[in-house]
């Protein structure tokens, strides 16, 4: 399970705040501590003004690398800021994300092929979001054709099958695991990531919902996920789930996460940051 | 979904007490809460030593018929107890359990084939509880045919497919699923049915593998569980579940459960009791 920590996000009140006040003891805390909890990549993302997302991301990248070895993974929906950082990060990590939508995948991929940097690509085009998971599957064969082709292995891509609101779309979870089955019948060595609260958007109670889309996805073979590790919640759900599908020999992860205070009752509460 | 409450158990310890000091005040509550969280059977267990069950399930039987009008689930290992408890019980209800384990399917489907009463089936017999998902679905093939040929018609029938522990069976949740799926398909009208905590005994932080699991069972196609209706947490895995597998159209259940308070930050913690 690879685990990309979501909470440097410039959509977040607390993290815009900081950003706005260049508070690095504040990005530093929740480098450290998504760190500690277990978080493979950090995602760093400025959501700010257009004219004022690249400073904010120069600046966010390099009070996290200068605090923790822990790969980032770039968040814009502009390509050129994606492209404008890569200079400024000292290890590989991964790219926060192409798809077929206004020839991003062109624009990118060609530039990091002969690096280490991997990529997360969504399944939409510039049709938008299909909750036809044939669809979907089509396009993330382009882009994994397109990779092929530029000498990016498989294993450097991840597919984000680009789940919908539940709200509105009632078969959001069947479009998204037969998606994440699909990709994983035909790409056995890709990647299937995703963000788990997407799903519970204009619910209430969100959480209920995104801890049982965690689950049915790593069920449907998603093996990463844009998230919350400090959570005891989401990581509980993680531990037990993988144990559950034969992916833990004898509990080992989970009794380890246990004993680190990682799940159960000593498990520190949300930070809520 | 066809929620089986389960806190009238004389394995709890404050139950075991209630029976013994015969406190229908307890008892009168659990069966009302239950009910309140919405129980669709009350299942009766005195779980008590063999020489006392008879009195204290025909006791409890009493009180609980006294309090609601929630139908029972009467449950006990040995055959004789619940056939003698039927004369007391006022309206069909569920018997847990049969399977082919010492004749049991033979000695008490042919007493309530002209009835109403419905059973809950176990896939285990005389070799004990088996892992592998085929032996599962032999025996209840068995016990569905021998049903059908005394009358009882497959909506009568809940069969457990006999979860073990994790602990002890690496693959206990996938000889769950398997045989619940082989089961549904050959079987539409049957109802499958688990208890939620098996799985998780001898492990830490039992919740979030029995959470996991509810969750999964589901997925499987699972449309009744043996759980405490009483916990808001196995309540909101319940609705996000289905919701989320496209059985709850637009989230009615799931909005009305979030305004009747019975999942969320007003939803009322668990009693323990």
């Amino acid at each position: 399970m690879i685990i990309i920590g979501e909470k440097i996000n410039g959509s977040i009140a607390s993290v815009a705040k900081a950003i706005r006040e260049r508070d690095e003891a504040h990005i530093r805390r929740l480098a450290l501590k998504q760190t500690e909890c277990g978080a493979d990549y950090l995602d760093i993302a400025a959501g700010t003004a257009p004219d004022q997302e690249r400073e904010a991301l120069a600046w966010l990248v390099g009070v996290v690398q200068d605090t923790v070895d822990t790969p980032l993974c770039i968040d814009s929906t502009d390509c050129d800021m994606i492209r404008a950082m890569l200079p400024l990060i000292k290890k590989p990590g991964l790219i926060n994300s192409v798809s077929e939508e206004r020839g991003k995948s062109d624009q990118l991929m060609p530039e990091i092929a002969d690096s280490e940097w991997k990529i997360i690509a969504l399944t939409c085009d510039d049709r938008g979001v299909s909750t036809d998971p044939a669809v979907k599957l089509a396009i993330a064969e382009t882009i994994i054709g397109k990779a092929k082709r530029l000498g990016i292995e498989e294993e450097r891509l991840f597919i984000d099958p680009t789940v919908t609101a539940l709200s509105a779309v009632g078969d959001s979870l069947p479009s998204f695991t037969e998606t994440a089955r699909l990709v994983r019948e035909r790409f056995p060595s890709v990647h299937i990531t995703s963000g788990l609260s997407n799903i519970s958007y204009g619910l209430p109670c969100r959480k209920a919902i995104n801890q049982q889309f965690f689950c049915l996805a790593l069920a449907a073979g998603m093996d990463s996920a844009i998230m919350d590790p400090t959570s005891a919640d989401m990581r509980a759900v993680l531990y037990a789930t993988e144990a559950l599908l034969g992916k833990d020999r004898l509990c080992r992860r989970y009794l380890q996460a246990y004993r680190k205070g990682l799940i159960g009752t000593k498990a520190p509460a949300d930070t809520g940051a």
